[in-house]
């Protein structure tokens, strides 16, 4: 048994901090670093690439909507060309980083509101994933499971990478409870190092109705926002060992 | 004898559009591409990498200050390491769409005042040759000829092109007389052509005091942004072709 | 028989050029112009209103959405707070530089898809007319005739113009055809002069299905980016006059 | 005797965090609050203006280069004409917000590197001056003892506040000895508030060097971002009032 984690990095912005980047990197196998649209900035690239190749962590292009003022979060009704134009800029920034550190973009996973886009919208999923198909077949695409993002990931013949959120509840049906009902966040610690546990150990989760249903996971997502971060990332890792559970990069196994 | 011929292209950002790109693309072998920071886009860029393509023409990266409202026409006071990783972004911006068109970034060339800069102070120069090296050492720097960029530029280990204006005064040192001063700039196009020529035949070039200056250029700069550029730009290849010199990509002869 | 003529102003950025403004000043009465979010730029708007002004032409705000890249022409899902404060940023941006030149922003016009979204959504709507008149109750608010922004515009306290668009095609409800759909747009400045006169006149316009429905006017909007524009409006003026009706600003008759 | 106490505010921007204003407004007199070009957006200046006005304290304007990514702290060539409107449209953008809670914004404050360059060059102070001017002779305009802005201010008709930094050390001939050397800054928070009370009772100040000279202030600059400025802040107003020193906004005493 083996799986990856990932999170968000590199969301600074010249002298705008945001994250724990320097405590989250000791528990994490793949950074989502973010390329100058919604967040991060050449300076704080450079800084996160060094950081994650440092502790072993893989690259990834965390991709976002032209939107600093509103972090990415705001859905923007772009176009599928301008869509795959603005992922192809963010995937080659990340790259040159990667380059000059003698490294390789490994993921691409997309971030806030095109993310939550991608998830539900089939046309919008095919343009991320042609998007990053264009610029390397051995990208790893993460993709919510049970989002047409999978699908249409595989069909562009990339690697696709399962997520499943810990910290987040989910519906029966396999996808997300929304963030604007109540209990859509997880917040007890030690209730999402168990639901990990679960989706890795036996590949289900327990939904907000109380069914258990599938929740296959390659890689677990979890955040590095809040204070308690660092905490929450260690007990999942302890956990996840405790259990027998290899905590590795998904680009070794998928 | 043989020569580039290099040009600014893909300068236009969102709904408004700067020059005459697909009129120049005809006369010239390398094309300097807006990475996005004082002009160009993702959609831009991509227009303007598959229209050089068509027509042939070389791919450049062409960096420049994150000064969209003065397009990086002012001098902005970066930190060296700042200087280094913008144009790391802006070199691997454009790359992104050089591989979804299946071709490479063979070039970069400094855009405005931050070339200006790079033309004067060799700390500049070294940190954008620097830069340049990081992301690949097969890249041609395009250095104004009789600037520190030269010499950064073979101390990187880059290949160097040198540059010459032909609508350009020159001073009789060999450096470009400032635009501040009158004469800056040669508007008849029938004397910018004669200019080319013996740039390119003779290797030298008469200088704004009379006397005749060394001025070996492997490839020539000309200007697209004003409604006569592609009459001139025929004048000048027709000129040069007419006088048994090869006009074709730097990157075939460095 | 009196109408307002509006025209959007002032959407260059920088180096880059948009528009024919000083043509179009000359037979327009109330300028919207753009305050550097979704295009225009502080030396534009310096510019803008100074030209404004010596042609004796009002001068309104023309916000749009922060998207400088895509014109402010993509829907941004933005909270109503956010649309009330960048509204209201860009109604002072404004009149800093009305005061600065001893003039007064009379008007307010939204701009592309945030006008499209006022004119359906009545919440946008609303926070329209509450951003403007939080900035002052003797604002004018442009609203589309027969869309939520006027009674917006009404129970805020402010003054509001009926709009029409003599260039483009209506729905028998009296909305204006998608742009989506063939036939939204008059290309015959002919008949657009006659659809405004009759609009003027009569208070009616000849719908896309061949009905005729009420359409009162203050105020008409005509088009400044393309290079027929200044002919389209000097046609119009001339016709609006021969037909007895004065074109003057809103401010003086509403 | 009395004093005003300003400081930077509203430097946050979208997600991104800076700062201690809810803590620092409990201890100043004026706000010099951000406008959207350094830092800050619309929906902080609107959180900034209403958070000053409860407690009493004066809006100002903090005008900065257009330079987000650098937070305003790197000098930009621009030229006279582009500072003066840079300066307007950030004015008029806090001016809406002042007008919106009915309040208005009563003095002026350039910052980070347009500060220091407006501290030593005479052409830019003037520009400044101008800019302010322009925009209301009723504005107060913050000038460092001792350099050229506050010559400029009086010669454009403002009120001028002399302003000394506490936590700052000082040059004999009265200038800010350069942060590029070593103890430029004060961080013995005792010695900064000793500094302080010299400053306003006996308008002295001992310069690096030893030496005592004049240093009359109308308002004292206090640093809000490091974890430890509400602390020095509410020192200095106790030491500042035991003294017998009435800490007030400058606008009730200038």
């Amino acid at each position: 048994m083996q799986v990856d984690i990932n999170c968000d990095m590199g969301e600074s912005f010249g002298a705008f901090t945001i994250g724990n980047d320097e405590a989250m990197m000791r528990y994490i196998t793949s950074a989502n670093i973010a390329c100058g649209f919604h967040a991060g900035d050449p300076m704080v690239m450079d800084r996160t690439v060094a950081m994650a190749l440092e502790h072993g962590v893989q690259l990834g292009s965390h991709p976002g909507y032209p939107d600093l003022m509103g972090f990415g979060r705001r859905v923007m009704d772009i176009s599928l060309a301008e869509l795959e134009n603005y992922i192809l800029y963010q995937l080659g920034a990340l790259w040159a980083f990667a380059k000059a550190h003698k490294a390789e973009v490994r993921h691409i996973k997309t971030h806030g509101a095109l993310g939550n886009v991608a998830f539900v919208n089939a046309d919008v999923a095919r343009a991320v994933a042609r998007a990053a198909a264009k610029f390397s077949k051995d990208l790893i695409l993460i993709a919510l499971a049970n989002s047409p993002l999978v699908e249409a990931g595989q069909e562009a013949g990339l690697k696709v990478a399962l997520e499943a959120y810990p910290e987040r509840a989910y519906n029966a049906d396999g996808t997300l409870r929304s963030r604007k009902l109540p209990g859509a966040s997880i917040h007890d610690p030690q209730v999402a190092v168990e639901r990990a546990l679960r989706m890795v150990r036996e590949g289900v989760v327990v939904a907000y109705d109380g069914e258990t249903v599938p929740m296959k996971a390659d890689t677990l997502c979890i955040h590095g926002d809040n204070p308690a971060a660092p905490q929450i990332a260690a007990a999942l890792v302890e956990a996840l060992k405790g259990a027998g559970v290899q905590v590795r990069p998904m680009a070794e196994f998928l």
